[in-house]
């Protein structure tokens, strides 16, 4: 399993329509990806504009390539893109232990 | 519940014991902090020198006032800061939601 981290800052006026934006392109777009495991949407407790996404994926390959190359890709970034202030910063991480 | 999510590089040389070092301090320290509700470290797979934490608490004040502001803290930091090779970056984060 990989983590990826995506940060990106949201325009100040539109935190609201970009969650029902975001909440519908989870519903019918990366659930259905391949090796998609799970999502979370974070929002910035001292930065206010910004949001994180964490998004458990089976490897690294289902994200960067089958995801990354699909249309649903395409698709996915239409829906949630309008509402960005920033570009996206997205890195992937392995996890060592829990706790 | 709140999302800590503490970012840094360590020293290219040092990540084993680093490993070693933070399970010690995780295992010692962290789980017994009031609000405390679960920990990850991840890795970075683009970024190979940085670590990730993912602390999870009850609340804001759990880790801002009761946790740094313990000796325990300072425990922590001994156990962990000597093979950080640059200065953390630490936000928290509200949950809007998962799937």
């Amino acid at each position: 399993m990989i983590l990826e981290i995506a940060s990106v800052d949201i325009q100040s006026d539109k935190h609201a329509e970009f969650e029902v934006a975001i909440k519908r392109a989870v519903d019918t777009i990366l659930v259905k990806a391949q090796g998609f495991i799970s999502f979370e949407l974070q929002h910035g407790i001292e930065k206010a504009d910004r949001i994180t996404l964490l998004i458990r994926w089976e490897n690294l390959d289902d994200h960067m390539v089958a995801f990354r190359q699909s249309d649903q890709y395409t698709r996915w970034r239409e829906i949630i893109e309008p509402y960005f202030a920033s570009t996206p910063q997205v890195d992937h991480w392995r996890q060592i232990f829990t706790a």
